[in-house]
């Protein structure tokens, strides 16, 4: 039986009492000399590779489909909402970045890919936070009559995955966030870049 | 003068000394009904427009050069490096996005330009934080002969402005990084969202 998940409560944390994030104050010196202060979050969690997670751009290549991308919907606390993103996740400890991101597009989408590329370290949101991760392109060769994978989630995961031709992603995310559902920033811009470029090719055709 | 700014302490905040964001605890009820528990970090500043900052992808169209925008540089202490992104803000307190967005180009980079696009509201981490903002695409037309307006900063404000043509941001992004400058991960993936689709376009052509 499913249900809409649901915020039910929400209270300030004791930084004793965090256990995945907290919150540091920085004092630095700035290009004057100045003293100053900084506040941000960090995640407690990572790991030998000095990143925190991986996401996926995933290029699905078939036969008699357009080239098209996977992007998974789940519910995500901190917004209170279906959040639409492209398939992520945390770095395991002894992990590298390339092995993360097949792992976890196996998991979420079932798909397995070879990685095209991997972006340089990147980070989320730099004004408040240490996070940071990797981009990698993975490239998944389909054929045809190849039937949809399995997703292997874990116990207490609810991902739903979602395959989008390529050309069609900008619009279907402005759809989504009518819908109510919310964007990853990431996400977004990736398709926002891809959209430009399109819109430029075809102004000087 | 000038200097290298550095980070010199850095030490756990308690949530009643933080100003600017806090942590806290959600409980909410998942898809079976089982309660459940997440951390999440938030900015404190949120204002009217329920959304913290705006980004802007500007588009600089001049006569006899090719298409560009313009990326700033600033240090930033959460992650002790000088961080590569788009012009961004967070939106003052009775502001519209819109407003924002032109007024943080014109303070961050001098440039003046007309809002063509504004995107949904957009989640920054949504693993980890509330943290959300818009991107607006900001058209900016230059005249030949146009000198190279002058910024508006605030005072402690240190930002450096470089205008990219946008078929060079992939490159570029790619060689800061390698200097040890972090690129911002939204900027990144509209570079690499914009790299596919002329990749794609070669490939077919």
């Amino acid at each position: 039986m499913s249900q809409n998940p649901r915020i039910d409560k929400v209270t300030p944390l004791a930084a004793s009492e965090a256990k995945w994030i907290e919150i540091q104050k920085i004092d630095w010196t700035d290009q004057t000399g100045k003293a100053r202060t900084w506040e941000s979050a960090s995640r407690k969690t990572r790991g030998k590779s000095g990143v925190d997670a991986v996401a996926i751009a995933s290029i699905l290549r078939h036969p008699s489909r357009p080239p098209s991308t996977i992007i998974v919907l789940q519910y995500r606390p901190p917004i209170g909402a279906i959040c639409v993103e492209f398939p992520a996740g945390l770095i395991d400890a002894n992990e590298s970045p390339e092995t993360a991101a097949t792992r976890e597009l196996k998991e979420e989408t079932g798909y397995v890919g070879r990685v095209l590329d991997i972006s340089p370290t990147i980070v989320a949101d730099p004004g408040m936070s240490t996070a940071n991760m990797q981009l990698a392109t993975v490239e998944v060769i389909l054929n045809e009559g190849d039937e949809e994978p399995e997703q292997h989630l874990d116990d207490g995961e609810f991902i739903e995955r979602v395959v989008v031709p390529i050309d069609e992603l900008y619009d279907r995310l402005k759809t989504f966030s009518k819908e109510g559902k919310i964007v990853s920033a990431k996400l977004f811009h990736w398709a926002a870049g891809f959209h430009f470029a399109k819109a430029e090719a075809l102004s000087v055709q």
